[in-house]
């Protein structure tokens, strides 16, 4: 049984409209709330002409996600935007795991319309870091115990992952990044490339290359991305590459 | 150095055009010359007038790769399309490589466009499977030794990632995707969430979810994505979701 509202969960993109998929424009002007943290309105300007808009400060994701379906639940149409990819770390899992926590009786529909996530927009502009097996970490312990996060990046650093680490620093949390990093060069050469990305395709965009041995030295906050490279990836030109193999593969091993 | 040509590696998405971004279709227009698997021509249909089509075969990474350069070689603005995100295990790495192993006085400008990756996109007809730290592992050990592989699996599996495989199974490779079950299985209960997902986006496409205990019985290919849920992740009214964390935060663990 359901209502006949739904929800829809939005992910922008980083920012720039240019990144943002026809799918999530769609979504955002069918709908006719729309809710999201205050600082994404500015992103959709344009397509919100005549819905009602639920703009809310920073770390009211649970308010958010409850306004979401209790409009829904009386039959309306909600769109909740997220930056990024809404799947990754987002305001998707919020909405669904509050819909089970609810009355089942009255369940409204809830899509996810996927955006293109930080990590891939990070590692698109320092060059193609990505291009083999990768672990994504966050490093907020807020919600995870510590020592669960420890045990991830041991285990991604140990099995030569590539590493993502998205929230490496706030205002509240600021030893992480540097713990993040010693356990990382326990297992990794101290040259090893080390992409630190800050307002992906945003105004202030900052892209820098660095390695494990000095990573713990750059400036990071929540607006950051960092890509730790595995034991094959290399810098060239400029830009941080992982190799898939093909050329050693052809026997041509050089740029290895 | 560079000559005055340019590659763009650009990520198409999954396959739909509502899902491939404004800035992939530009950097498209302003080529000269589009170069790619000749399957994805189709997904760009009215963005190529005017311009030389290079259609390759499947399994020609390396010659669309040096085709490229040596376009872009020679002064002229070149494309390289690639399904979902190029960066992840994409066309944008193997350009990059290929450049270094070339001459350092001809280089091209580089840049990639990024996609919505296949595990974003797979995620999103899930539900939210990624909403917590995850491992991404190609099973082809066409160019990565099984080894390797296996190392990685194992550590993501012990250390409770959300695990997603890409290219699990293909006409050659017919046993990895049940070592993997086996692998995985070793460490996590028989009844986690498994999300299956085949031509995600694109006519045909197929979403289920079984788990852990069964996964292997389910066809999968080398168009499928598989998600595999960590210790927190549980199905709800058709949905695969991994908790964040924000409601066992708040005192009320009634959906976990």
């Amino acid at each position: 049984m359901s209502s006949s509202g739904r929800v829809m969960i939005v992910g922008l993109g980083p920012g720039a409209r240019e990144t943002m998929t026809p799918q999530a424009c769609e979504a955002i002007r069918q709908a006719e709330i729309v809710i999201g943290y205050s600082g994404y309105f500015a992103w959709i300007e344009g397509l919100t002409a005549g819905k009602e808009c639920l703009a809310l400060p920073l770390a009211q994701e649970t308010e958010r996600a409850r306004l979401a379906l209790e409009h829904a639940g009386a039959g309306r149409s909600v769109c909740v935007i997220s930056s990024g990819d809404a799947g990754v770390y987002g305001m998707a899992s919020l909405v669904f795991e509050l819909a089970a926590a609810g009355d089942k009786a009255c369940l409204p529909e809830i899509m996810v319309v996927p955006g293109i996530s930080a990590v891939n927009a990070c590692a698109a502009l320092l060059g193609a870091p990505l291009a083999h097996d990768f672990a994504v970490v966050s490093l907020s312990d807020l919600l995870t115990p510590w020592e669960k996060i420890e045990r991830r990046l041991m285990a991604a650093a140990e099995a030569d992952f590539v590493i993502a680490l998205f929230n490496p620093q706030s205002q509240r949390r600021d030893w992480q990044f540097h713990r993040a990093q010693e356990i990382i060069a326990g297992s990794r050469s101290a040259e090893t490339p080390v992409g630190i990305v800050t307002n992906a395709y945003r105004p202030g965009q900052s892209v820098r290359i660095t390695t494990v041995g000095e990573m713990a030295r750059a400036p990071v906050d929540m607006l950051t991305t960092v890509i730790v490279g595995n034991s094959q990836t290399r810098e060239f030109a400029g830009a941080m590459v992982t190799p898939r193999g093909y050329l050693a593969a052809a026997g041509n091993g050089e740029c290895r």
